[in-house]
């Protein structure tokens, strides 16, 4: 038995889960918010219910890491430090460096904040969230755990984008992905719910959150996936625009006056999407609510099924079919509307839900329609738990 | 009877054809070469095989109609100018204004010219090209015939990207496509051969020249095309890059040390695609010639016919089916094996492709196999003849 720390860094927060392994038992969890501000904030959830709040100055990672590890020796959680066996991070961009989870020594932290490039605003955090905990719990081994490392298994013919490929050789340029622990979880959740091995089955893995991927997954791999270099690019989503013609960068450049083409960068990243469409919310609920009264959210949520649907179609192509297609993450969790639409406008290759047990779902659930060419699932996605599962079995073979 | 010229006017050359309609004769062709240049070069093949060939020096275009036209008569192709009923030039882009091809005056000669900022290589010799023959033959009607007319049925949801929405209502930004002469003209042939009208067909016309695009044809009207705001987006092309990361133009010039945007967007359209992704060349048949001793060669083809099945596969799936798969342009038409890749890999569809018809195939072809879900063709695409056919449906509605 093992406590396993998954951890999430933020540029301003702290996220944290403590499982107990490997019984996958969520012992606690909580956050560290507004971290470096007068007003931090400390908020832990235990004993199947109850919460703890604090309200102070937390000036630094290292004061968060103590402070927390401090509360749940103080909430009796844990008995002492020793009973923390490992610590789980995630990390975003792992690059072509990192194809698995690893543990954390002083020279992959370096690399992992040079790859900081490739997630900007992520990498560098995190980093410094792994040094926290080193920092805090010497000894205590340290892994990191990349959204990326399940798509390192993408062939040239799909990581390749058609430029010169010295930009690739040189600069790195190619597809990365991303919402790879998460395809990986709720692909292996899947493989056991259909009883079939993983490497036997080709599934298409519909991560709708915030950020929209859509993940093609063969012989146990990911074999293609909608997201790029960067998480801009694939579907339509929250406030992202997924593709684009590439011209229109150069055209808002000139059209907007910008001399910095992170400044278009950003408009795609944070500005497009649902909320650029439907000049009202990032947030499907808005738009569902909305729908009958303003003609762009509908147009928005019509844009939105429009490019999953093609997607999805053509890594059925590409895989020369599909076992299951699988919905994970917020919207994919907890919009039955939203299934409904994406399965409804995939009919022509065969595939049907059962509207029953597609409203009713919650949980791990089989939503296939009588006579459905393919499988259906709705599959919650738990990031965190496949953390400590990668902490657990990777402490577990070095010990 | 009436004779009819198409003009292509491109930035140094004119090419023409010369049709007998409403018999779709074609009664010569040839084109002036290096026009402004000292070097120019004037080709007339007539007589079906009769060649004719002059080096001298043609200044302008004004000249080079001229030219022409003298020639005609002298080769007696035509005895006098009254012979020649209308003229029709294509014109790269028109916009939302020029949903149809359009007699053209002095108002809409300047909107051609203002639509320039979306083709500035091609719609400013167009007009100079169009103005020629105003000038040189008055009162002969001259028409309009544009690419992008086929495609403006788009809705807005296959039109508009996910970016805010007032970057198209101020800057129209959105995608226009290309092909659609090309387009039309092959959809309008394939409903013949399948004795239907086009309007009760779903087709997916893959028009596979040195530019690449993918169209999804329902309703007798452009659903969805692969192209975008430029002919940059969309598949694999000869030296075009489809679809990218947009962030990989930021990257680009950061890691070029480029200032300007258009610089990166110059790399996406003559040095990547098929180009830069064997490092040898744009032309398949080098590729196809060389991919058993060169992985590159392999690589580029395996992408570009990947890239192709994704948006077949996704038009197939938002049409909720389609009765065709239509191949035309240069590799369309010519290689065989290239539909097969294509085919091949389109299989989980049920489509199938019969072997021998498509090794035979030469002029309009059914190439469907044994069993098909979908009737599988090669058609000849001829801008030409459809440029043609508007010019002498309009001037006959205004005669």
């Amino acid at each position: 038995m093992a406590n396993v720390l998954a951890i999430n860094t933020g540029s301003s927060s702290l996220k944290w889960k403590l499982f107990l392994m490997p019984a996958e038992t969520l012992v606690a969890g909580g956050m560290v918010d507004r971290l470096g501000q007068p007003s931090s904030k400390l908020v832990i959830k235990y004993n199947n219910g109850a919460k703890y709040e604090l309200q102070t100055e937390i000036e630094s990672a290292d004061d968060a890491v103590h402070l927390i590890l401090d509360k749940l020796i103080e909430l009796k959680i844990i008995d002492d430090l020793s009973q923390i066996n490992g610590v789980g991070h995630r990390v975003v961009a792992g690059g072509e460096i990192f194809d698995k989870s690893t543990l954390v020594d002083a020279e992959k932290l370096r690399q992992i904040k040079k790859l900081g490039e490739l997630a900007p605003l992520h990498n560098p955090v995190e980093a410094r969230g792994i040094a926290s905990f080193m920092h805090v719990l010497p000894g205590v081994p340290e892994v990191a755990v990349f959204d990326t490392s399940f798509h390192t298994s993408l062939q040239p013919m799909n990581y390749l984008y058609s430029i010169p490929t010295k930009y690739y050789r040189d600069y790195g340029l190619r597809k990365y992905g991303a919402h790879g622990t998460s395809v990986r979880y709720v692909a292996t959740q899947t493989a056991q719910m259909m009883n079939k091995p993983l490497k036997d089955l080709r599934l298409v893995v519909m991560h709708l959150g915030n950020g929209v991927s859509i993940t093609a997954v063969k012989d146990g791999k990911s074999f293609d996936t909608s997201m790029g270099y960067t998480p801009v690019a694939g579907v339509t989503m929250g406030t992202r625009s997924g593709d684009i013609d590439p011209s229109l960068v150069m055209m808002l450049m000139k059209k907007l006056g910008l001399q910095d083409p992170d400044d278009v960068i950003k408009i795609l990243n944070t500005e497009s999407g649902l909320l650029g469409l439907s000049g009202l919310s990032s947030d499907m609920r808005d738009l569902e609510a909305t729908r009958d009264s303003r003609p762009e959210s509908q147009l928005a949520i019509d844009i939105f099924v429009n490019r999953i649907i093609k997607y999805v179609a053509g890594y059925i192509a590409e895989m020369g079919g599909a076992d299951a297609l699988v919905f994970t993450a917020g919207m994919g969790e907890a919009e039955a509307l939203m299934r409904t639409r994406v399965i409804n406008k995939l009919q022509v290759f065969g595939v049907k839900l059962d509207e029953t047990k597609n409203e009713a779902a919650k949980g791990e659930s089989d939503i296939t329609g009588a006579g459905s060419s393919m499988r259906v699932m709705m599959v919650p996605t738990n990031e965190e738990l496949m953390i400590a599962r990668d902490v657990y079995e990777i402490s577990h073979d070095n010990n």
